[in-house]
Protein backbone atom coordinates (compact mmCIF):
# COMPACT_ATOMS: atom_id res chain seq x y z
CA UNK A 1 0.00 0.00 0.00
CA UNK A 2 1.14 3.47 -0.92
CA UNK A 3 3.33 5.17 2.14
CA UNK A 4 3.13 1.99 4.25
CA UNK A 5 6.52 0.89 4.89
CA UNK A 6 5.75 -2.13 7.14
CA UNK A 7 3.33 -3.73 4.29
CA UNK A 8 5.90 -2.66 1.28
CA UNK A 9 8.15 -5.18 3.20
CA UNK A 10 5.86 -7.83 3.21
CA UNK A 11 4.92 -7.93 -0.21
CA UNK A 12 8.46 -7.30 -1.11
CA UNK A 13 9.18 -10.63 0.78
CA UNK A 14 6.18 -11.99 -0.60
CA UNK A 15 7.59 -11.48 -4.10
CA UNK A 16 11.19 -12.88 -2.87
CA UNK A 17 10.63 -16.10 -1.91
CA UNK A 18 8.60 -16.70 -5.12
CA UNK A 19 12.70 -17.88 -6.37
CA UNK A 20 12.35 -20.73 -3.83
CA UNK A 21 10.46 -22.35 -7.06
CA UNK A 22 12.98 -22.35 -8.42
CA UNK A 23 15.39 -24.14 -6.09
CA UNK A 24 15.99 -27.42 -7.56
CA UNK A 25 17.00 -30.93 -5.01
CA UNK A 26 17.83 -34.28 -6.04
CA UNK A 27 14.59 -36.11 -5.19
CA UNK A 28 13.52 -37.34 -8.44
CA UNK A 29 9.20 -36.64 -8.73
CA UNK A 30 7.60 -40.00 -7.59
CA UNK A 31 7.00 -40.13 -11.79
CA UNK A 32 10.45 -39.31 -12.74
CA UNK A 33 9.44 -36.47 -14.81
CA UNK A 34 11.66 -34.20 -13.13
CA UNK A 35 13.38 -33.12 -10.19
CA UNK A 36 11.74 -31.66 -7.41
CA UNK A 37 12.04 -27.69 -6.16
CA UNK A 38 12.37 -26.75 -2.34
CA UNK A 39 8.66 -25.14 -2.85
CA UNK A 40 6.56 -27.94 -3.74
CA UNK A 41 8.94 -30.07 -1.26
CA UNK A 42 7.83 -27.54 1.85
CA UNK A 43 4.39 -27.99 0.85
CA UNK A 44 4.52 -31.73 0.95
CA UNK A 45 6.34 -32.45 3.70
CA UNK A 46 3.26 -29.85 5.73
CA UNK A 47 0.69 -32.12 4.27
CA UNK A 48 2.87 -34.75 5.86
CA UNK A 49 2.90 -33.29 8.99
CA UNK A 50 -0.67 -32.94 8.94
CA UNK A 51 -1.45 -36.68 8.51
CA UNK A 52 1.77 -38.35 10.18
CA UNK A 53 1.43 -36.38 13.25
CA UNK A 54 -0.24 -39.00 15.23
CA UNK A 55 3.56 -40.88 15.06
CA UNK A 56 5.44 -37.66 17.02
CA UNK A 57 6.99 -39.20 20.06
CA UNK A 58 6.89 -36.23 22.03
CA UNK A 59 4.02 -35.17 24.07
CA UNK A 60 1.92 -31.40 23.94
CA UNK A 61 3.33 -30.75 20.09
CA UNK A 62 2.48 -27.15 18.78
CA UNK A 63 1.61 -28.14 14.87
CA UNK A 64 0.70 -24.69 13.68
CA UNK A 65 4.85 -24.29 14.82
CA UNK A 66 5.77 -27.59 12.93
CA UNK A 67 3.24 -26.08 9.98
CA UNK A 68 5.54 -22.52 9.98
CA UNK A 69 8.61 -24.50 10.44
CA UNK A 70 8.13 -26.43 7.11
CA UNK A 71 6.95 -23.81 5.26
CA UNK A 72 9.62 -21.34 6.07
CA UNK A 73 12.84 -24.16 6.91
CA UNK A 74 14.07 -24.33 2.82
CA UNK A 75 13.70 -20.40 2.63
CA UNK A 76 17.41 -20.28 2.60
CA UNK A 77 18.24 -22.05 -0.10
CA UNK A 78 16.92 -18.81 -2.12
CA UNK A 79 20.73 -17.55 -1.39
CA UNK A 80 22.59 -21.02 -0.67
CA UNK A 81 20.60 -23.01 -3.07
CA UNK A 82 19.83 -27.04 -1.69
CA UNK A 83 22.76 -28.75 -0.22
CA UNK A 84 22.35 -32.39 -1.23
CA UNK A 85 23.08 -34.50 2.41
CA UNK A 86 25.30 -36.69 0.88
CA UNK A 87 27.66 -34.14 -0.48
CA UNK A 88 30.53 -33.47 2.19
CA UNK A 89 32.15 -30.78 0.63
CA UNK A 90 29.18 -28.77 -0.29
CA UNK A 91 28.01 -29.39 3.77
CA UNK A 92 31.32 -28.20 5.37
CA UNK A 93 30.16 -24.46 3.94
CA UNK A 94 26.15 -24.85 4.90
CA UNK A 95 25.84 -23.08 7.73
CA UNK A 96 28.00 -20.65 6.65
CA UNK A 97 25.89 -20.19 3.65
CA UNK A 98 22.53 -20.42 5.11
CA UNK A 99 23.40 -18.06 8.06
CA UNK A 100 23.80 -15.46 5.43
CA UNK A 101 21.03 -16.49 3.38
CA UNK A 102 19.06 -16.18 6.88
CA UNK A 103 20.13 -12.91 6.95
CA UNK A 104 19.52 -11.07 4.06
CA UNK A 105 16.30 -13.18 3.20
CA UNK A 106 14.64 -12.56 6.88
CA UNK A 107 15.76 -8.89 6.70
CA UNK A 108 13.08 -8.29 4.36
CA UNK A 109 10.35 -8.59 6.60
CA UNK A 110 9.43 -5.68 9.30
CA UNK A 111 11.68 -6.45 12.05
CA UNK A 112 9.16 -8.35 14.30
CA UNK A 113 8.02 -10.50 11.77
CA UNK A 114 11.80 -11.35 10.79
CA UNK A 115 12.59 -12.36 14.36
CA UNK A 116 9.92 -14.67 14.22
CA UNK A 117 11.26 -16.18 10.96
CA UNK A 118 14.95 -16.06 12.11
CA UNK A 119 13.67 -17.68 15.54
CA UNK A 120 11.26 -20.25 13.44
CA UNK A 121 14.41 -21.43 11.09
CA UNK A 122 16.88 -21.17 14.46
CA UNK A 123 14.34 -23.67 16.09
CA UNK A 124 14.53 -26.02 13.37
CA UNK A 125 18.68 -26.19 12.77
CA UNK A 126 19.14 -26.48 16.59
CA UNK A 127 16.61 -29.15 17.24
CA UNK A 128 16.01 -28.53 20.57
CA UNK A 129 12.19 -28.58 20.57
CA UNK A 130 10.17 -31.49 19.73
CA UNK A 131 8.42 -29.61 16.87
CA UNK A 132 11.80 -29.33 15.47
CA UNK A 133 12.68 -32.64 15.64
CA UNK A 134 9.57 -33.87 14.54
CA UNK A 135 9.72 -31.90 11.03
CA UNK A 136 13.36 -32.86 10.89
CA UNK A 137 12.07 -36.35 10.96
CA UNK A 138 9.69 -35.81 8.12
CA UNK A 139 12.05 -33.77 6.25
CA UNK A 140 14.52 -36.57 6.42
CA UNK A 141 12.35 -39.44 5.16
CA UNK A 142 10.38 -37.74 2.71
CA UNK A 143 13.25 -38.18 0.38
CA UNK A 144 13.46 -41.68 1.12
CA UNK A 145 10.16 -42.31 0.38
CA UNK A 146 10.62 -40.65 -3.18
CA UNK A 147 13.82 -42.78 -3.93
CA UNK A 148 12.01 -45.46 -2.88
CA UNK A 149 9.21 -44.68 -5.25
CA UNK A 150 11.62 -44.13 -7.84
CA UNK A 151 13.76 -47.19 -7.63
CA UNK A 152 16.43 -45.98 -6.22
CA UNK A 153 17.62 -43.83 -9.52
CA UNK A 154 19.39 -40.58 -7.85
CA UNK A 155 21.02 -42.93 -5.16
CA UNK A 156 22.72 -44.90 -7.90
CA UNK A 157 23.09 -41.89 -9.72
CA UNK A 158 25.57 -40.45 -6.84
CA UNK A 159 26.51 -44.30 -5.90
CA UNK A 160 24.78 -43.85 -2.51
CA UNK A 161 24.98 -47.15 -0.28
CA UNK A 162 22.26 -47.97 2.29
CA UNK A 163 24.50 -47.41 5.18
CA UNK A 164 24.80 -44.02 4.38
CA UNK A 165 20.96 -43.72 4.22
CA UNK A 166 20.57 -45.41 7.43
CA UNK A 167 22.74 -42.78 8.73
CA UNK A 168 20.72 -39.98 7.65
CA UNK A 169 17.58 -41.28 9.31
CA UNK A 170 19.49 -42.01 12.92
CA UNK A 171 17.93 -38.84 13.86
CA UNK A 172 13.99 -39.80 13.72
CA UNK A 173 14.45 -42.10 16.37
CA UNK A 174 13.93 -39.58 19.03
CA UNK A 175 11.09 -37.72 16.73
CA UNK A 176 9.32 -40.91 16.00
CA UNK A 177 10.33 -44.47 16.42
CA UNK A 178 7.55 -45.59 14.31
CA UNK A 179 8.23 -43.84 11.64
CA UNK A 180 12.21 -44.35 12.16
CA UNK A 181 11.09 -48.52 12.09
CA UNK A 182 9.50 -47.64 8.73
CA UNK A 183 12.27 -46.02 7.56
CA UNK A 184 14.53 -49.23 8.13
CA UNK A 185 12.07 -51.33 6.33
CA UNK A 186 11.81 -48.92 3.64
CA UNK A 187 15.98 -49.00 3.04
CA UNK A 188 15.85 -53.10 4.02
CA UNK A 189 13.35 -53.67 1.20
CA UNK A 190 15.20 -50.72 -1.06
CA UNK A 191 18.62 -53.02 -0.78
CA UNK A 192 16.51 -56.24 -1.37
CA UNK A 193 14.60 -54.72 -4.20
CA UNK A 194 18.07 -53.67 -6.08
CA UNK A 195 16.99 -50.06 -5.45
CA UNK A 196 20.37 -49.27 -3.46
CA UNK A 197 23.02 -50.77 -2.55
CA UNK A 198 24.20 -52.92 0.73
CA UNK B 1 4.51 -50.58 7.99
CA UNK B 2 3.66 -54.32 7.48
CA UNK B 3 0.33 -55.23 8.25
CA UNK B 4 -0.43 -51.71 9.49
CA UNK B 5 -3.63 -50.67 7.50
CA UNK B 6 -3.55 -47.40 8.61
CA UNK B 7 -0.45 -46.13 8.17
CA UNK B 8 -0.21 -48.02 4.16
CA UNK B 9 -3.31 -45.75 4.01
CA UNK B 10 -1.71 -42.45 5.03
CA UNK B 11 1.51 -43.36 2.91
CA UNK B 12 -0.76 -44.02 -0.09
CA UNK B 13 -1.97 -40.50 0.17
CA UNK B 14 1.37 -39.28 0.90
CA UNK B 15 2.26 -40.63 -2.46
CA UNK B 16 -0.46 -40.35 -4.59
CA UNK B 17 -0.27 -36.50 -3.44
CA UNK B 18 3.21 -36.06 -5.34
CA UNK B 19 0.94 -35.64 -8.41
CA UNK B 20 -0.10 -32.19 -7.38
CA UNK B 21 3.58 -30.80 -8.38
CA UNK B 22 2.42 -32.05 -11.79
CA UNK B 23 -0.71 -29.70 -11.94
CA UNK B 24 -0.08 -26.29 -13.73
CA UNK B 25 -1.77 -23.69 -13.49
CA UNK B 26 -2.35 -20.31 -15.54
CA UNK B 27 0.06 -18.12 -13.54
CA UNK B 28 3.61 -17.63 -14.17
CA UNK B 29 6.70 -17.38 -11.74
CA UNK B 30 7.48 -14.09 -11.24
CA UNK B 31 11.06 -14.75 -13.25
CA UNK B 32 8.50 -15.93 -15.98
CA UNK B 33 10.63 -18.76 -16.79
CA UNK B 34 7.81 -21.32 -16.45
CA UNK B 35 4.03 -21.22 -15.27
CA UNK B 36 3.10 -21.89 -11.49
CA UNK B 37 2.22 -25.21 -10.24
CA UNK B 38 -0.56 -26.14 -7.79
CA UNK B 39 1.78 -27.17 -4.88
CA UNK B 40 4.28 -24.81 -5.03
CA UNK B 41 1.28 -22.73 -4.91
CA UNK B 42 -0.27 -24.04 -1.56
CA UNK B 43 2.90 -23.52 -0.19
CA UNK B 44 3.41 -19.69 -1.63
CA UNK B 45 -0.41 -19.22 -0.02
CA UNK B 46 0.29 -20.98 3.78
CA UNK B 47 3.38 -18.85 4.03
CA UNK B 48 1.63 -15.70 3.08
CA UNK B 49 -1.20 -16.14 5.31
CA UNK B 50 1.66 -16.14 8.14
CA UNK B 51 3.07 -13.08 7.07
CA UNK B 52 -0.32 -11.12 5.94
CA UNK B 53 -2.21 -12.85 9.05
CA UNK B 54 -2.54 -9.38 10.83
CA UNK B 55 -4.47 -7.81 7.81
CA UNK B 56 -7.58 -10.38 8.85
CA UNK B 57 -11.16 -8.51 9.15
CA UNK B 58 -12.59 -11.12 12.32
CA UNK B 59 -11.61 -11.89 15.12
CA UNK B 60 -10.01 -14.97 16.94
CA UNK B 61 -8.94 -16.64 13.61
CA UNK B 62 -7.47 -20.12 14.12
CA UNK B 63 -4.25 -19.88 11.90
CA UNK B 64 -3.68 -23.21 12.15
CA UNK B 65 -6.97 -23.97 10.06
CA UNK B 66 -6.16 -21.29 7.53
CA UNK B 67 -2.50 -22.77 7.10
CA UNK B 68 -3.97 -26.31 6.93
CA UNK B 69 -6.97 -25.13 4.46
CA UNK B 70 -4.52 -23.49 2.23
CA UNK B 71 -2.32 -26.74 2.48
CA UNK B 72 -5.03 -28.77 0.99
CA UNK B 73 -7.67 -26.33 -0.70
CA UNK B 74 -5.84 -27.57 -4.62
CA UNK B 75 -5.51 -31.71 -3.63
CA UNK B 76 -8.92 -31.99 -5.96
CA UNK B 77 -6.95 -30.81 -8.89
CA UNK B 78 -4.96 -33.73 -8.77
CA UNK B 79 -8.08 -35.51 -10.88
CA UNK B 80 -10.08 -32.30 -11.46
CA UNK B 81 -7.12 -30.16 -13.16
CA UNK B 82 -6.10 -26.98 -12.62
CA UNK B 83 -9.61 -24.67 -13.62
CA UNK B 84 -8.68 -21.10 -14.81
CA UNK B 85 -10.95 -18.77 -12.92
CA UNK B 86 -11.82 -16.82 -16.09
CA UNK B 87 -12.86 -19.97 -18.22
CA UNK B 88 -16.53 -19.69 -18.13
CA UNK B 89 -17.19 -23.27 -19.63
CA UNK B 90 -14.89 -25.44 -17.47
CA UNK B 91 -16.16 -22.99 -14.33
CA UNK B 92 -19.76 -24.93 -14.72
CA UNK B 93 -18.19 -28.41 -14.71
CA UNK B 94 -15.87 -27.31 -11.41
CA UNK B 95 -17.95 -28.32 -8.62
CA UNK B 96 -18.98 -31.35 -10.19
CA UNK B 97 -15.32 -32.45 -11.23
CA UNK B 98 -14.02 -31.11 -7.79
CA UNK B 99 -16.49 -33.43 -5.48
CA UNK B 100 -15.93 -36.31 -7.77
CA UNK B 101 -12.04 -36.10 -7.16
CA UNK B 102 -12.65 -34.95 -3.27
CA UNK B 103 -14.27 -38.33 -3.00
CA UNK B 104 -11.43 -40.55 -4.67
CA UNK B 105 -8.10 -38.62 -3.02
CA UNK B 106 -9.14 -38.12 0.69
CA UNK B 107 -10.75 -41.67 1.10
CA UNK B 108 -7.11 -42.46 0.20
CA UNK B 109 -7.29 -41.52 4.30
CA UNK B 110 -8.05 -43.77 7.14
CA UNK B 111 -11.80 -42.78 7.82
CA UNK B 112 -11.59 -40.34 10.65
CA UNK B 113 -8.65 -38.14 8.45
CA UNK B 114 -10.69 -38.51 5.29
CA UNK B 115 -13.29 -36.50 7.05
CA UNK B 116 -10.89 -34.07 8.26
CA UNK B 117 -9.58 -33.14 5.06
CA UNK B 118 -13.05 -33.24 3.44
CA UNK B 119 -14.05 -31.10 6.36
CA UNK B 120 -11.02 -28.53 5.56
CA UNK B 121 -12.04 -28.99 1.34
CA UNK B 122 -15.52 -28.11 2.18
CA UNK B 123 -15.17 -25.56 4.79
CA UNK B 124 -12.77 -23.52 2.18
CA UNK B 125 -15.38 -23.74 -0.26
CA UNK B 126 -18.44 -22.73 1.44
CA UNK B 127 -16.61 -19.41 2.27
CA UNK B 128 -18.64 -20.06 6.10
CA UNK B 129 -16.25 -19.41 8.16
CA UNK B 130 -13.44 -16.53 8.79
CA UNK B 131 -10.83 -18.59 8.38
CA UNK B 132 -11.90 -19.91 5.39
CA UNK B 133 -12.98 -16.70 3.99
CA UNK B 134 -8.93 -15.12 4.79
CA UNK B 135 -7.43 -18.24 3.51
CA UNK B 136 -9.55 -17.47 0.35
CA UNK B 137 -8.83 -14.09 -0.05
CA UNK B 138 -5.06 -15.02 -0.25
CA UNK B 139 -5.97 -17.01 -2.94
CA UNK B 140 -7.54 -14.44 -4.80
CA UNK B 141 -4.86 -11.70 -4.27
CA UNK B 142 -1.46 -14.03 -4.82
CA UNK B 143 -2.35 -14.54 -8.78
CA UNK B 144 -3.22 -10.80 -9.12
CA UNK B 145 0.63 -10.20 -7.25
CA UNK B 146 1.97 -12.72 -10.09
CA UNK B 147 0.17 -11.10 -13.16
CA UNK B 148 1.64 -7.28 -11.88
CA UNK B 149 5.02 -8.64 -10.68
CA UNK B 150 5.41 -10.22 -15.02
CA UNK B 151 3.73 -7.04 -16.00
CA UNK B 152 0.49 -9.00 -17.10
CA UNK B 153 1.55 -11.69 -20.08
CA UNK B 154 -1.06 -14.17 -19.02
CA UNK B 155 -3.98 -11.19 -18.71
CA UNK B 156 -3.03 -10.24 -21.87
CA UNK B 157 -2.73 -13.90 -23.43
CA UNK B 158 -6.42 -14.67 -22.18
CA UNK B 159 -7.87 -11.05 -23.23
CA UNK B 160 -8.64 -10.02 -19.71
CA UNK B 161 -10.37 -6.85 -18.75
CA UNK B 162 -9.59 -4.95 -15.61
CA UNK B 163 -13.12 -5.47 -14.34
CA UNK B 164 -13.14 -9.41 -14.93
CA UNK B 165 -9.69 -8.93 -12.20
CA UNK B 166 -12.19 -6.20 -10.06
CA UNK B 167 -15.03 -8.47 -9.74
CA UNK B 168 -12.82 -11.30 -8.69
CA UNK B 169 -11.35 -9.42 -6.23
CA UNK B 170 -14.28 -8.45 -4.22
CA UNK B 171 -14.75 -11.07 -1.51
CA UNK B 172 -11.80 -10.34 -0.36
CA UNK B 173 -13.59 -7.01 1.17
CA UNK B 174 -15.08 -9.08 3.60
CA UNK B 175 -12.64 -10.99 4.43
CA UNK B 176 -9.63 -7.96 4.91
CA UNK B 177 -10.58 -4.44 3.32
CA UNK B 178 -7.03 -3.78 3.66
CA UNK B 179 -5.57 -6.28 1.15
CA UNK B 180 -8.60 -5.42 -1.01
CA UNK B 181 -8.00 -1.83 -1.17
CA UNK B 182 -4.48 -3.21 -1.87
CA UNK B 183 -5.55 -5.38 -4.53
CA UNK B 184 -7.54 -2.57 -6.39
CA UNK B 185 -4.49 -0.45 -6.37
CA UNK B 186 -2.54 -3.11 -7.98
CA UNK B 187 -5.12 -3.36 -10.72
CA UNK B 188 -5.42 0.57 -10.97
CA UNK B 189 -1.44 0.22 -11.33
CA UNK B 190 -1.68 -2.50 -13.98
CA UNK B 191 -3.80 -0.29 -15.68
CA UNK B 192 -1.97 2.50 -15.78
CA UNK B 193 1.28 0.81 -16.56
CA UNK B 194 -0.55 -1.00 -19.55
CA UNK B 195 -0.01 -4.54 -18.13
CA UNK B 196 -4.02 -4.80 -17.98
CA UNK B 197 -6.52 -3.52 -20.36
CA UNK B 198 -9.54 -1.21 -19.30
Amino acid sequence: MRNNVRFDKQIQFIIEIDRLKRVVRQSLLMDRTRKENSAEHSWHLAVMAIVLGEYANENNIDYQRVLQMLLVHDLVEIDAGDTYCYDKEKCQTQTERETEAAERIFNLLPSNQARMFHDLWNEFEAQTSAESRFADALDRLQPVLHNYTTRGKIWQVNGIKSSQVLEKMEPIKTASPFLWKYAVQLIEDAVTKGFLSK
